[in-house]
Formats: structure tokens, sequence, C-alpha cells
């Protein structure tokens, strides 16, 4: 099956958004085998839509478009495609219902336009949006598969996973099959990680390794193909193994998990207590950590000391040693993190303290500067670290390096150093 | 002008790069006039590449490839091209000596594999890459221009930058420019402010008006094509006007600025301190308020009261009336603004109390619900919300929904209803 994917927006023409959603699809499709031959961007323009529509159709065997499915003039995706298809809109009754209840459950007015949005094309099965109003269309003619949903990422998203790939599976099948596996590191450069792990050839014996790395870390794909599923398994868990056993201690997750799910997936098991005092990371670490439902189990509370009033007056930092040291320093991180344990109650106190920049540096403590604490009944310790200067990716790497020393304090996994 | 974009990767179709080049250009193009009609995206195959070019040249005066310019056996643009103008590669002397410079510079032994990237197509202009080792080619043909350009964002951007861009603007010599003006609005839905904007066509006049909504608000980007800078922000001028008369009181900035931003300058120029206290959004809030360089001025501190305990210990929150009328309450969500501005000093205390979800609703308290409150010294009150289902989005739009009650606080905006 051969896939081709439209992007309808001017936005993205421009180059005011960039188009995120056709490299989801892609790395979706792709997943279950299906080739995407071709991707495009087109305008908000009837007539380069329904040229494009006829490309796709002409080539692909399953077309997917993504945006102009709005409520406002500009989204023209719905007329274009009954143009296309040469059909008329239909009221659904289910979408309708979907998008009345939308409205509800945010105690707003349903309006005539956004009544038309339950309009769907006749020759089309309606695609629910549990994330928005505008519904998706799967459209099947000639033997092919057109695929119609919304531009907003989240809602394209959870219909892409909840729907399209289920139904695609079905209609595809193949002999050989693939699967991949993603492995999660921190802490590890993506060179040295490269190094330490020696013949990519030999790690791999035919698999694809991928090395994906972001502000967190370095992601590690590796995809196998294979005749059955448990072949498939066996191979992965064999380069896993190799894997693991040269650079095991930075893996904090197998497959897409956070680092903060992590931690609180032990937290939880051990009904442990965390809380948090953040200086330079400015609540983001906390954020963080209350991304994951039930997070309220393990977080207990967290403290934004931004002044150094606040340092001394919730956390209870001794001023002498504010003035000696200064606020970013190994002393002060320690007693942040044993001050925010000590007035929550809590098993674990975490701290950051840091010169996010661009501003603030000083003679002796450059912008990157981070300071992490850690206090629990037996240890209290702090670690010093130098990232970038970039304020918001330094936000980032800075929370991150205190989600993996409280992993590596709760697994008992010592410093290499 | 019309100009075709295509970028050419295996590793963009199936998700593992994210074009940003195409919005890059896209981008780059607009801001001088040239409009881009399509932009695709294909994988390394000479039969799809070439097909692609075919199109490319029949539908625009301008196109733009980048991608599949490197040394190794699966880049295959430029013997593509020479097949699609029906040339051949010549060496460039010039181009030769600045990949031995390059590779001087860096201390490397240029390989032979190196030395072929000095080929360029004999109808063609190199384009220098002082970022990297592949050129650019430019070709004109058949009243026509061919760009081809390294995939690498860095290389590609400083050539677009130095030298495609200024020399477009000597062949594209059009009468009449462009100028956008973006308004940023929140706390209104698409469907309303659509609606009370009225008739269109009466409001722009002939220019383009285009709603972008996200998690965030509505942005609306006006667009308005004349012959003088000063006639487009006339026309600007006038549309704004028009648009603010009818929506101004949820427009919070003018241009690209976030929230944060501008209630942070607000504070900052009023010389006003804020403290926050959030139960929800779990330290989010103070995140985006410290995400900004400076908020130190103003931000004094963050207390993420997650359990009850924290609220009544650091908060001095009322046990009664926390068991009356429960942690998501106004009566909560005040006491918490109240008590935040209390124990910091500072001029404004903000607070965030409710059900984010996916769990943890009850039977008169839904997911989605939340309260905010704020306290200065003349005020104190709590207004209510009710968001979706999805916990990051619920967090997105809760701290928004904060710094919008701040920002009309702060500018005396009352409320509609």
């Amino acid at each position: 099956m051969k896939a081709y994917l439209i992007s309808i927006g001017d936005e993205l023409l421009i180059g005011q958004t960039i188009n995120t959603n056709a490299a989801f699809i892609g790395a979706a499709l792709s997943e279950i085998n299906i080739e995407v031959i071709k991707s495009s961007v087109v305008g908000d323009d009837l007539e380069t839509i329904l040229s494009e529509f006829q490309e796709a159709f002409q080539k692909a065997d399953l077309v997917i478009t993504t945006g102009g499915l709005g409520p406002t003039h500009d989204d023209i995706t719905r007329s274009s495609i009954t143009k296309f298809f040469n059909t008329e809109l239909v009221l659904d009754e289910k979408i309708l219902e979907d998008v009345q209840q939308f409205f509800i459950m945010r105690g707003r007015e349903l309006t005539e336009l956004n009544k038309q949005q339950a309009l769907i094309p006749k020759n089309s099965i309606p695609i629910r949006n549990s994330k928005g109003t505008s519904p998706g269309f799967w459209i099947e003619e000639k033997n092919k598969i057109f695929i119609v949903l919304p531009g907003v990422p989240i809602e394209m998203k959870e219909m892409i996973n909840s729907f399209v790939i289920p139904e695609l599976i079905k209609k595809n099948k193949s002999s050989l099959i693939q699967q991949r596996l993603i492995l999660q590191t921190t802490g590890i450069p993506e060179s040295i990680l490269f190094e330490r792990l020696g013949s990519i050839e030999e790690l791999t014996n035919g698999a694809k390794l991928a090395f994906l790395p972001n502000q967190y870390g370095v992601k590690l794909r590796i995809s196998v193909m294979a005749e059955s599923e448990s072949d498939c398994s066996n191979k992965l868990m064999e380069i896993e193994q190799k894997i693991r056993s040269k650079v095991g201690r930075f893996i904090y997750a197998r497959g897409e998990e956070l680092l903060e799910e992590t931690v609180g997936k032990i937290l939880t098991e051990r009904n442990l207590r965390l809380a948090v005092a953040e200086s330079c990371t400015g609540g983001f670490l906390s954020s963080r950590l209350t991304d994951i439902s039930g997070s309220s189990k393990y977080f207990e509370r967290g403290v934004v000391s931004y002044s150094n009033a606040s340092k001394v007056e919730i956390l209870k930092v001794d001023e002498d040693t504010l003035q000696k040291f200064g606020a970013v320093s190994p002393e002060i991180a320690m007693q942040m993190a044993e001050g925010i344990r000590a007035i929550s109650g809590a098993d674990i106190g975490l701290s950051t303290t840091g010169i996010l920049g661009p501003t603030g540096a000083t003679f002796n403590k450059p912008v990157g500067l981070v300071y992490i604490g850690l206090c629990d009944e037996k240890v209290c310790y702090a670690k010093k670290f130098l990232f970038g200067n970039d304020r918001l990716i330094n936000k980032q790497r800075a929370s991150q390096a205190a989600l993996e020393m409280l992993r590596r304090n709760l697994l008992r996994i010592p410093d290499e150093d």
C-alpha cells in the first residue's frame, strides 16, 4: 500500500506553522509498513486542492489529508471533498451529538456555524474527534482509501492512533512484519553513546539502529523485520541485551515513557513522597512531575523560591550561607532540598538553583551553571552541571538532570566519576 | 513569481525528521512577496524526483529543492538534476578550494568522496556553502529559476539569507509590497470571534484575514498588499481599528508576543510584584512566568500546594473552609491567592485550583472544572472555568486564563458577564 499525504493551509506555505503533522503520520504509517511516497502542502485554494487530490488519488492507494476543516470561511477542505467525489454533505446525527456534547461540557452555546461541523460527505464514514469539534472522514472509492483529518495536531494524533491505524492494519496485510523498540537514554552525549556501543553492524546484525537526540537525551530506535512476531521479539531482545550491557545505566525507559513517568512509577511502588524546591527551573520541574495523572500520590508540594527572601522564609535556608556562597552554590542547593523535605514531611527533597541566562552571569558563575540538590533520610548531596546559554533549553535540561539524579538515587545507580 | 518547494529525503517521509526547511524558505519567500503555491516531500528515488521536478517546473516560475546533496550513495539530487536538464557534471575549481579549505580548518583529510562535492551541473552557477561542503546550484532555463540547496538546516539557511534572497529580489521586481499584522486574542472561542467581527469582506476590504486557533487563544493574521509601505501601514491600521472596536478587550498582543510577556511588561512598568499559588496547574503557571528573562524583577515566589497539608501549612488556608467547600472551590482559590500574597509581601496573589483529569472528578465537580483566584490590595475574587478532559491542554488553558485574568485586572478591563 502506497500513501500520499496532503497538508492543507496557507499558514504552512508561508512558514508561519511548521508542518509536524506530516512527520507524525509518516512515522505512524511506516510503523505499519505503509510506504509514504510523497507528502505535499497546498494552500487554502479550491483549484489547487482539487488538482492535488487528483494527483494523489492517481499515484497512491491511500491518501490522508489534514487541515482546512474548521468552521470559518477559509476552511474549504469539506467543500473540496464533495466537489472531488461529486457528492454532497449530509448531517450526521451522531457527530452533531458529539459537537453538542463538546459545547455542553464547556458550558458554551452551540452556534449555527458549529452545527455545520456535523455535515459530512455522503460517501464517507465519519471519524469521531474526541479532542475537538471537526470530525474526520473515511472514504473508500475505486479500491482506494481517502482519509480527511483536522489539522490541529492533538485532534489529528488522537484520531490517527485510535481509529486510522487500527483500521489500516486490518486492510493492509503483508507477510513480513516489522517491530520497533525505543530505548531512552539521558545524561550521556550522542557521540559518547555512539563510541560506547562499538561496531553498529556487530550490534545490530542487519537490524536498523537510529540515534534520535533531543534536549532530554538520546533515543535509540531499533527496527527489525522478520516473518513472525516472535522472530521480531527475539531479535529485538538480543539487541537490547547487547545495548544494555554497554550503556544500561543511562537507559531510563523502554518505549516512549517520559522520565517523570519513570520516577513516578518507582515512587508509587515504594510509597515514597517527593517535595521540590526550585529556583532556576522556576516551576518547570514541578510542572513536569504533575503532568502525570496520579502524581498527587507522590508529589507532596513544590516551592518556586525565586527571591532570596522566599528561600529563607519558606525553606529556612541559612542567611549566612546565602551571603557567603551565594544562591547558586552546592551549599544552598542542599539546604533547599533539606528545607523542602523538612517542612513538607516528604521522604525526598529535590532542589534546583542556577543561572539559566541569557543574563545573570557573574565573574565566577557563568550562564548555564546549575546545582541540583537531593536529600532523603540517609543522604544529602548536590551535583554541579554546566549547560548552554539558551534559557528555555536550560530549563528543560536542568529539570531532566534533576529527575535523572532522583532516578539514580532511587535505583542506587552510583555515578561513574 | 510563483514558487514550488521540494524537500528530498526518506527521513522526512518516514517522519524521522520534521521538515522545518520548507517553513523557513516559505517564510523567507513570502517576506519578499513570492507566493509559494506548493511544497512537497519526496524520497531518495530517481523516478519520483524526476517526476516531481517535472511538475514543479511546469507549475511554478521558481523551484527550490533541499536535500540529497551529501557524499553518500543515497544522495541522488545531483544526478537527478543532470538527468532532468540533460546536462553533465563539471569540476568547479573555486568550490573544490572551498571544500579543501573546509577540511583543513577541521584538521581532517579530504577523501575522494568529498572531492566529488565540487562537481556541479554544467548549466548551473554554484552557490557557495560557508557552513558545510555541499555547494548549491542556481540554474536558469526557459525563463524559470531552479535552485538546489543542501538539506542541513544551518547550511541551507545561510545560503538562503546570504545569496538566494538577495538574488531573487533583483530578479523579482514587483510594484506591490505586502505587510502583515498579527493580533492575538484569548478568552473568546473562534466561532464567537468570527461572529462578532461580522462581515469579513466589509472589515477587510480586500485584505486577507486568517483565524489561527491554538490552546492559548486565536491569532488573527491580516495581510495587505499596496504600492508603498505607508499605504500598507494605513490599510493595516484601519483594519486593526475596526477589529479593536469589536473585540478589542480580547486582544492581548500585537505581534507574536506571549501573554506572560505582556503581563511581565505591565508588572515591570508599574513596579508591581506577583506571587503565585498553584494547585491544579502544578507549577506550569510559575514556569511560564519565569520563562521570560528578567522575570525575577516581578515574580517573587510560587508555591505548588498540591497536598491539602501544604495549602494549610504554607498558604494558611482555613481548614474548616477546606472541609466545607473542598479544595476545588472559589473560596479556596481566594484564600490561596490571599495567602500567597500575605506570606510573600507581593502586590498581587494569583492562584489556581481545579480538576485537570483524566481522573479526580466527583459527583458535582467534573473534570475540567478550574477556579482561579486573584487578590491585590483592593480586591479579592475568583472566577470559574470549565475546560475539557485533556490534562495537559487543561494545564495550558488554565494557566492562560490565569494570566488573562491578571492582565484584565491590571488594565481594569471588566468582565462582560
